[in-house]
């Protein structure tokens, strides 16, 4: 029975994501959405790049939270469309509300969406929301375990960002150990040690980042 | 549908939790649910845990995990039964799980079961599983604005622990923002800060333990 309507829920949002396909391709708008636990860094990650890339694509956000409007807050200093979706307790966003959040930016003057998920390494990995790449956040203080113990999300990302790196000489995180579950269970997804704090290592990331989006769009357009 | 389901699942959920409840009143055992994110130190902080209270109490362990086993091996050097309960992918705990795993345990030979959740601060909050506390284990590098974004667990929960607190000088760390919403949410909870890597702050969690177990079994013994 559980599983039945577990199975009817997900087909529903995979039509759904199909749709939020179709349109991105359409419009030309690369989506891609950060997943990763509570306190990872999505949030300063995203406020990095979009201060980053602010001047060369015109970028929009959507803002998934289960209680509060604090992260969408943090973004409203840089005057850039944000749609903010309260899952109301639940654990991860679906397509269904990715599509409505969509039809409130401006197709024509959007190249990029961010997607930040609600803060949790499990659910969100489940939910194809339409997007082109999934981007795991993990950190140092997690520990160097969390790819192995929560396989999913690594497993179907294209790219992994390594956060707090700053911090590793604090912790007893074991860098080859984390480095080995990455390759195994994702060996094409780069992987970026960044420390958003110190401005370290972000020059990659954005710079693969533009270069996904500029290839994707090529193929888009063909 | 959905929600009907959901709250199908809820009840069947909440009945297991009942049974689970009973039993353990009925056979004086105490159970406490350690629920937070992943790489919040939650298995560390068990390890500590096991270690000071082992010569006194009779300890056992239900070991949630969405995949691997690699939890549970870290607690087998204490020689105490564990119960590993893979979820297959489930991103939290269910009591009927519970119920089973619990008829592994000889219960004339166990005073403590400590049961870890799955890694994370939105799903297990939900899931009654018959425990006595739900433990909200959250750490300093995640960040000071958690408990205000994760209501719920924060609200449940008998106890916060706030784990890393050596790190935070090297982080934003904002200690009486903190505080005040630990205060908003649970103003009845103790919050313990501890840092499990440098063994700091734990005598107070390990008595509150203690007392909090002595003064549960005393009420249903009565």
């Amino acid at each position: 029975m559980e599983i039945k309507i577990l199975r009817e829920v997900l087909e529903a949002n995979r039509d759904a994501a199909e749709e939020v396909r179709e349109y991105l391709r359409d419009k030309g708008i690369f989506m891609v959405n950060l997943i990763g636990s509570p306190g990872s860094g999505k949030t300063t990650l995203l406020e990095k790049t979009i201060e980053h890339l602010k001047d060369t694509y015109r970028i929009a956000v959507i803002e998934g939270d289960v209680a509060t409007d604090r992260d969408a807050r943090r973004l409203q200093k840089y005057d850039i469309p944000i749609v903010l979706i309260n899952t109301g307790g639940s654990c991860h966003l679906e397509s269904v509300s990715i599509r409505k959040a969509l039809g409130e930016f401006e197709a024509s003057a959007t190249d990029i969406v961010f997607v930040e998920n609600v803060g949790n390494l499990v659910c969100p990995a489940e939910f194809d929301i339409g997007e082109y790449a999934k981007i795991a956040v993990s950190s140092v203080t997690e520990g160097h375990d969390k790819p192995e113990k929560y396989p999913l999300l690594f497993n179907e990302c294209r790219a992994v960002i390594l956060n707090k790196v700053d911090l590793v000489q604090f912790t007893d995180f074991d860098s080859p150990a984390y480095h080995e579950s990455i390759r195994k269970l994702n060996p094409g997804a780069p992987l970026f040690e960044i420390s958003c704090r110190q401005d370290m290592g972000l020059d990659k990331w954005y710079e693969w980042l533009s270069k996904t989006r500029d290839e994707w769009l090529k193929s888009v357009r063909r």
